[in-house]
């Protein structure tokens, strides 16, 4: 699993393939054999594993139990609600088979038509049909209510064209599927679930990001209402990281799920659905990544700090290494992630470049001037500058940088989002904006979908989305000059 | 979810429906729309996930990092490796089309012909192929040696006849999958891993197992050597409960993994594979469980401990509540999981009986002559029996009743295993002791396949393993009389 230090492409000279060689490059992820499916290498799933644990407990203390559904959905199931099938059941993997038998021919194996199963099944691209045919034996009196349920999970969607992390025929996520008595608590548990979303980007990503609803044409298929938080890559695209459905009654008056009330009387079940995936992963690494490589926030760092020895000779690293050791140990005491890469067949500047790619927040060098001063050189990879630092209280010191580089990212991203968000007032200042600066466009339009597709036409940009905390504000739409109450933002997308 | 209290099958009566109906009673699963697939519900989710944890926190231990890789596997893999042709590309769900569209005659959607897969994906069985297609990019020289990788993924075998969580079409599981220069660092490697399941099972599930090697006939297909931790259901049956395969340069040779050693000479990579499932859930269950319900170990109960108030009108509840809550924040500081349930919709009795049936390990109940003399009732869910108890220091007294709990779990089990284990010495006997006692039959086998598959035909039962620790003994096969020179373990199995 060598590292190739090989120059990167400049992400100004090419993003995209930046980006791609980058997610290789660091070893985060790679095409496999299968179209359009990646492996996820050790080092990005170590990245993956934090982000899960997080949300994860994020999703206990917010009342949420882990379930598990099939990854198999009987094909009729989509056809129950009328939207979602449009939305899910076109480009996805159908098992139609259950035997293969040895080729007669004897030529490897091959399917056998006899085994020919009755009804097709589906592998989830997500699983509200087969979720709410299950809650439908759950549910039967508002005490079984509410369900608060996720699941971590595989799904599959058949993409044409694929870029690792960010669009791939199968990736990991997590669906939360709720269950509520009434409108209000199912739009409040996805509101709660959007901000929870927003809270995990922003602390522990760096990702600064917008919060609002979608509007009708780019809304789940099957909601009645999508929150979305909405980020920026440094390219100014945006990139949706995460959202949650406010679905109504549709999945239950699609599968029957009926409750008696309080009051004895029967109605639907109110439900929410929610789900971050590895996508995040892209939008980790487009945020904050330069040409060296990734930037990676300390929180979600696989290693926050690495130490490199500068010596010659095996006295030399022997008396580097136990001081090493003993610096190690300090800060692993204060839950500090620490690596020592004393290996003795590369050199240390191969060593500096390998970490720059990876993005390791901290590096610590130690030579044989920091030997005799009690010195170490503290190089952080977001600024990429370098200082000379006292060994005594090294940890500590260490633990505040740690800090104060978390904050740097996100602080950075932010300022730059911000920077990114352009009021506009005309449609030739719209597609002006658009071509030579990106980002977010903040715009009136008219409400109609007929409006939001002719913009997408004309210049690819799509309604990111209607932020929750707009303002009222009178004014003509940007493109048909109908009169429009609020502004929505825009933006060229991935 | 209402849990329904209706009394279980006695196992004595029908073991099988016993189990089955345990399981879904409890709220651990229940079979689902999808032939064969179930849906694992929040509790047995809860123990299946501290279980993930456990494992995982082990697998890193000993040095290993998680990946993940395709749920797909091109159909042409599986022809690579003779063996594992044969035992893992029969029956599986296949799939052969990428798209669904809108049936002309209005009847929802059907498989859009025009969307035919070039080469049909098989959802993975196992891994080994699309691993090593894998690994074959990732190694080049001794120095990308070892790889250490585990997944946790859900895997598909379409089985005729399942079982919730014994056997199921689909199950999650996780796969290490690892690489090494020499057969001895493999076989050191296949060793390390079956000694952690033993440890996990013993110390977390409480669930007595025996390591030893399979015979040729029952190893892993593609495997030299098959580790395996049999174990001792209730019934007398034996359940294979985790695997740990030495690979040999099997998958090497069918993918062309080669590496240049210290040396400089090209050779094969030498591997191994290890895993474990849900099956472990109906091991856990089937271990323990009595007539009343579940019986888990308190190391895996979602619930430890939970506590009831009996008690006449509101004044007592909240004035028993405030008790509760107080020495229930006792019990959490100490670590200890404790639910307090003061639903007033129903009896006390109802909750007892429903805890007993989740197999909660510690019940507390507080009365109104409880609250007058500072004690309260605590009931052990192993042994069923109650004591009175000070309400001073409960949470010390609770915390080493746990362990006592979990030790005693344990040897019960472990006497119950080792009583089961029973040496015969001809034919007539092994017979009678598999048909009357059931569990471990010790006996001379000639190590000939022939006889293994000719004392199934008989018996149904199989070599469940060599013993590691097994002595040499110069004897006669119990079926041929043909020499023999140790004794192996038979059984009837899951």
């Amino acid at each position: 699993m060598a590292v190739e230090l090989k120059d990167l492409t400049k992400s100004e000279e090419n993003y995209s393939q930046w980006y791609n060689e980058l997610v290789v490059k660091a070893g985060l992820a790679e095409s496999s054999a299968v179209r359009g499916c990646m492996v996820i290498k050790p080092y990005g799933y170590a990245i993956w594993e934090t982000m899960q644990r997080v949300l994860d407990d994020m999703f206990k203390q917010t009342g949420h139990q882990n379930a598990y559904f099939p990854l198999f959905i009987p094909k009729s199931f989509f056809s129950k609600e009328a939207h979602h099938v449009e939305g899910f059941a076109k480009e996805c993997a159908v098992v139609t088979h259950y035997r293969l038998k040895n080729d007669p021919e004897g030529k490897g194996v091959i399917v056998d038509p006899d085994a020919k199963l009755e009804e097709e099944l589906i592998v989830r691209p997500t699983s509200e049909t087969i979720i709410w045919n299950t809650y439908k034996n759950w549910i039967t009196s508002y005490r079984d209510l509410p369900i608060l349920c996720n699941q971590w999970a595989n799904v599959v969607r058949w993409e044409m064209r694929t870029r690792l992390f960010l669009r791939t025929a199968e990736f990991l996520w997590q669906e939360g599927h709720t269950a509520h008595e009434t409108r209000e608590e199912a739009i409040e548990e996805a509101t709660r679930m959007i901000n929870v979303y927003k809270t995990f980007a922003e602390e522990w990503m760096c990702l600064p990001v917008i919060v609002g609803h979608k509007s009708p044409n780019e809304r789940f298929a099957g909601a009645e209402d999508t929150l979305t938080i909405e980020a920026l890559m440094q390219d100014g695209k945006a990139l949706q990281s995460g959202t949650s459905h406010f679905l109504g009654q549709n999945f239950a008056k699609a599968f029957d799920v009926k409750f008696a009330n309080k009051e004895g009387k029967l109605d639907y079940v109110w439900a929410t659905s929610w789900g971050v995936s590895t996508r995040l992963m892209g939008a980790l690494i487009m945020a904050h990544s330069d040409n060296n490589g990734l930037v990676l926030p300390p929180k979600l760092a696989p290693i926050q700090v690495v130490m490199v020895p500068i010596y010659k000779g095996e006295e030399q690293l022997n008396a580097t290494r136990a001081r090493m050791n003993k610096l190690a140990d300090e800060m692993k005491a204060l839950g500090i992630r620490v690596k020592i890469d004393d290996r003795d067949n590369v050199r240390a500047g191969f060593k500096f470049s390998e970490y720059e790619l990876k993005g390791v927040p901290v590096r610590i060098a130690i030579g044989q001037r920091d030997m005799e001063n009690n010195t170490v050189e503290v190089a952080r990879r977001d600024l990429l500058t370098k200082q000379t630092v006292s060994q005594d209280n090294l940890s500590t010191y260490i633990r505040d940088l740690l800090d104060e580089i978390q904050k740097n990212i996100f602080q950075k991203a932010l300022n730059f989002r911000n920077s990114m968000i352009t009021e506009v007032n005309s449609w030739e200042e719209f597609k002006e904006v658009l071509d030579t600066k990106g980002g977010f466009v903040s715009a009136h339009w008219d409400g109609t979908v007929e409006t939001e597709v002719a913009i997408k036409e004309a210049t690819k940009a799509t309604i990111r989305c209607i932020p929750l905390d707009v303002k009222d504000e009178e004014g003509k739409c940007v493109y048909t000059g109908k009169p429009s109450h609020r502004r929505v933002l825009f933006a060229r997308s991935y």
